[in-house]
């Protein structure tokens, strides 16, 4: 039931430690805190360990890295293994830069995610295939439709295996792999990618999700993409006709506050194969 | 009068600098704006002192610290103090790790604020108290309920006068309190919690009321935490249904972009002491 | 036909690369998303070259400097004259500090910029006139008005030809020039500076209108100031009384994600001489 993965987000509010581009950093925490959870942002080297030790979850987006902030990336995951907590990878810009690809395997080496969350160029760099790169965005190529759909399944399945780590990849479909069963969602709305930052928040929302739900991590990932879509959906329909993209985001973090479990439940669309 | 506080911020314009942190560092700014006066922000230490001089008040948040803005925060402060110039300290999550406790305590030493700002647990942190911490939030054994009002007070003025700084502590009550006459103030709403950065946003607003009123520093720190507490009520009023935290967000820099010193006035609740 | 630099921005979708401070680096990201231009926001030594080569324009902004990021901005300023992308430099508070205004020359040093875009203290400063600033912000002393608008107009075009860039201000009336000709332009609306980053938004989304209209520069930074401007006056409109700054930000940004290229070549109000 993923209804139930939002309520325990709700009744725990995890503390949720986010190392995250200044970018979407605002939005990443509104969210958190709108699903009902409580973010921290901190990625200086000499905290950021007791900061995890304080967390529940972590997540890492590398999309305003530098060298400073690497090595905070690699001292908090390190960290959230050995301490068993919720770690997530969002690989932003992964194939735009070789800093960017380099650091996302480099980080994939030292610690064991337990989600990583792209869209489609960002997880097939990782997986040692394609160059395509339209910076932040998919490339037109990779991207995910009904035609190609199971073909990309199979691929995210096959990486999932390949790390231990769940694969969660966002486009017109998004899939959602352990390696052995996969969700194939249908929430969302397209003008979402008009907004800067819907992939960082999503993962920032994930992470909440994964540590308020542990030993089921695969539901609980998939509750957080339907979360989101759902958010979009719900959001698009009190748009006024000279309401943009700037609007749109703040009423998709609006939608996910007032959404409960059975909002969830009721509005999820996804088939699990 | 409080009202006058703001009708000399608004007369003024004063020029603020701010060293803060990336998460909520546009709403501050927003919010600068928002009472009338004009914010700046500059953290390289290349340029803080020029900065600092050319300003009329200084906000320093430890939010998102990291060594080389640590050593900004230290030459900005000495700088201000040398030019008498209005200074204020956040300890956003001042207990949270030590390199936060620590960084607020080396300040404390090094500059003499005339305002320090944060909820209970961080202000117990720096008088040597507890250990308790939620991150950035208030842990539940540290907030001001109205039973434990008057022990939390003679706490934050037993503080000023250690530190010779007037000290403001928000939660469910507000605290403001030079150590001999203490505001207790009401206004606010809960929900305010919700959203990133209202603290933060606090403390650039009242270091522009700090600047803008000389002399008379408590009643100005008192005026902005009612004019902040007000604009989350007068939000709050034209709150859809289905709209949370990011318009709520909005609508608060809105409700101070229209608040005038007599709006201010009647709508401030407190009781001074 | 200033809508057709509008419409050019829409059908390529350029890649736009942002070297831009934290304060408004959100808000630049969803207006080059409105225009239908792809943002991307990288500020590392290491990955800047080879963001720049992926992009069409580059976007360099020293509004939170740091000698990290300076040395950035010269790396990727040094590839896009290269690669003859498109590049803009927006000198946030040159005159401020000694840090940014040498900062700023010397990158007008080591980069042939194709549009230089700041307020009349900033392009003063860096002609070697006046210390006058009132941080980020025009001072009293240098604003544009109708009584000084051509004296003005002939300083900006001596300086377009010194420095053989375009040189594009901002104020109650908007000059843009080449040194040969110059664009006078009506549209906008005084609240806009009530907005921190309505210049930081610009200089965004005037380098995604240069990316799109190669040998068409003066034009298109025309076109992208009088969208900016007719943006703030359609946001304007759908105002409430209770609304403020903060919304009024975010409806700007709604407007251009509205904007085809006939309402922009009927909404814009200009003289070219």
């Amino acid at each position: 039931m993923l209804g139930t993965c939002l309520d325990a987000v709700r009744q725990q509010s995890p503390l949720i430690h986010n190392i995250t581009n200044y970018v979407t950093v605002n939005d990443v925490a509104n969210m958190v805190l709108a699903c009902g959870a409580s973010p921290i942002m901190a990625d200086d080297p000499g905290e950021v360990e007791e900061i995890t030790a304080l967390c529940k979850g972590l997540n890492i987006n590398i999309g305003t890295l530098n060298s400073r902030t690497v090595a905070s990336m690699e001292k908090a995951g390190r960290k959230a293994n050995e301490l068993h907590k919720a770690v997530l990878l969002d690989p932003v810009g992964a194939g735009a830069s070789r800093l960017r690809t380099e650091t996302a395997l480099e980080l994939m080496q030292e610690i064991q995610f337990d989600v990583i969350r792209g869209n489609m160029s960002e997880i097939r760099t990782l997986a040692g295939e394609s160059g395509n790169s339209r910076g932040v965005d998919v490339s037109d190529g990779d991207a995910i439709t009904e035609q190609n759909l199971y073909e990309k399944a199979e691929f995210a399945a096959d990486f999932a295996v390949q790390t231990g780590s769940i694969i969660a990849i966002t486009g017109a479909v998004d899939l959602v792999t352990d390696g052995k069963n996969c969700y194939f969602i249908h929430n969302g709305r397209p003008q979402m990618q008009k907004i800067t930052g819907t992939g960082c928040q999503l993962s920032g929302l994930m992470t909440a999700f994964l540590a308020a739900n542990p030993g089921n991590y695969l539901e609980a990932a998939a509750a957080a993409v339907c979360a989101m879509g759902l958010a979009g959906q719900i959001a698009w329909q009190h748009m006024e006709p000279w309401e943009g993209n700037a609007t749109y985001r703040n009423r998709i973090i609006d939608a996910v506050s007032h959404m409960t479990g059975s909002i969830l439940e009721e509005g999820a669309e996804y088939e699990l194969r």
